[in-house]
């Protein structure tokens, strides 16, 4: 067994691990529950470098092997010092993830974005491999996003670049997570898909749809989903308005940065072509014609390893550039 | 006199020029008319390298003293090989632009899209120096947009990234240039200002505005301008709407890349506080807290020569880059 490197994504509900070989193939996953209400950021943190010591034993590498852990986590934080200054679905405040993880290691231990590194796991690994210019969006809860250029992600000047879920659509329009009104997660977002599908259901019409037995406290996208997917015309209309709308959103990402492939991740991706087909076309109506001919719009291909595939490549990169 | 970059911003109806030091500082200027109609694309390049020429003279400086002539140009072009592949508004197709003026001229010659020398021109010398992160909008019969990252233009795959103008603000909405709609471009451009005018004119009230005497075939931004300076209520509102929907352009991108500045230029940007107020205001709302804390909003320091310092600055930095 060579040398090898440890990922680790820090989710509200489960702390994701992953033992990589240095050349990115998963050697060994596991996942235990964050149980945050369970003493907190300090356990939490225990949790997750007990994880990576025990993934890398399960690999069959000793300590010496693991070349570094990379950590994804929500933010906003601070890749450079390892700090998440806050997460609202943690509510942590000021963590030093990389110093105490490290001293509870004793290995290199790098922290970064939770959306970037997935973006990071599709470039490296999936999806956008070898892209001079990529970006993903991942649709889950909320609408995370990731710019990828020329090898390294767009983190910006306070780590706060690639927050793709909050460009604006429209110039007022749905009430967003961040306060704001307008953005794509607010429609996008399995939340927003749900709202726009409470929405329709509220405005009368389709008697027969499977999504009328749902009590509306209780809808989830799956459940719009997989009614769409059995043929119900109303679940159909909402997942292809989905598309449409992520569609107008990302011509202006091609637009802007001029990219050769969109990477669409998350639950409502597994869609097919009833979410691809709008995206397109979509784009190619509204983008202009250069960057709507040579930009790709494919589904993630990592799944469920993203996170940890790329917390992991970007330790490697930032080993490499002689970080820490 | 010590050596010198000459920049050259070709125009649908002028044609500028400026003899620069290595440093940045303009020495001379010239204009000539572009006259496409006499002559076309072998015509205009001539007409470019001989002003090029005179200027470098005016300027005291021989031939070899000319380090290399910057031209920023309409596009879609290749900076690369230095074609324009085609220029709506000139009608060139496949003008080999650095090639000719470099056999014409006997010097280098790097093509530049104009936007995105107007971009690096405020970086380099203007309103975004010393930025890691800036972005440019030029608010004239369009949108220009520009992104300097890390001090090098975005271009993106195809040398057709930063097209800021047509990022959608809107789902629907106003009919825009390019063909799609909602873009930036089709409510914040001089057009965009003036369509929404003559839509608030159409729709009644307001009849002492001075605007109403002017034939509506013939309404400028620039009299929309001059009417909201002199108290109109009406114009008033029009350029404030104008800025609420930069803001929310520029929230997008706020959130996208994390920038330090947006430097706005053309000539509405000389509205002052009444255009970016809103913008400012609408940028704190609707933008994530941290990119919206650290985006200062400018307007361009350059004026009219811009594009001529943009065009040289990135000649400069191709040379010092071994290009060509």
């Amino acid at each position: 067994m060579g040398r090898i490197l440890i990922g680790i994504d820090l989710g509200g509900t489960n702390i994701k691990g992953a033992a990589l070989r240095a050349d990115g193939r998963v050697v060994r996953r596991a996942k235990i529950p964050t149980e945050n209400e369970r003493g907190g950021a300090p356990a939490v943190l225990k949790r997750m470098s007990e994880l990576a010591i025990r993934i890398a034993d399960e690999a069959g590498a000793g300590k010496r092997d693991v070349l570094a852990i990379g950590v994804g986590a929500p933010g906003p934080l601070n890749s450079r010092t390892g700090v998440i200054v806050e997460t609202p679905n943690l509510k942590w405040k000021n963590v030093h993830v990389a110093r105490e993880m490290r001293r509870m290691t004793g290995l290199p231990v790098f922290l970064e974005n939770d959306a970037i590194a997935a973006a990071y796991g599709e470039y490296w690994k999936g999806a956008g491999r070898g892209a001079g210019c990529m970006f993903i969006l991942t649709l889950g809860t909320g609408v995370g996003g990731g710019i990828i250029l020329n090898g390294e992600p767009l983190k910006g000047i306070d780590d706060t670049a690639s927050h793709l879920g909050h460009i604006p659509v429209e110039l007022e329009g749905r009430l967003c997570s961040c306060g704001s009104v307008g953005c794509l997660e607010a429609y996008a977002s399995a939340t927003g898909i749900v709202a726009r599908t409470l929405d329709r259901l509220a405005a009368g019409g389709h008697p027969d749809s499977p999504l009328r037995q749902i009590p509306s406290d209780r809808l989830t996208a799956a459940d719009v989903s997989a009614a769409a997917k059995a043929g119900c015309p109303l679940a159909r209309s909402v997942i292809e308005e989905t598309g449409a709308i992520l569609g107008v959103a990302i011509a202006g990402l091609a637009n802007a940065l001029n990219p050769e492939i969109c990477v669409i991740g998350g639950g409502v991706s597994a869609m097919g072509r009833m979410l691809f087909g709008p995206i397109r076309r979509t784009v190619r109506a509204r983008a202009l014609r250069i960057p709507a001919r040579r930009i790709r719009i494919v589904p993630a291909a990592l799944g469920d390893d993203m996170g940890c595939v790329g917390a992991a490549g970007l330790a490697l990169l930032r080993l490499r550039k002689g970080g820490d």
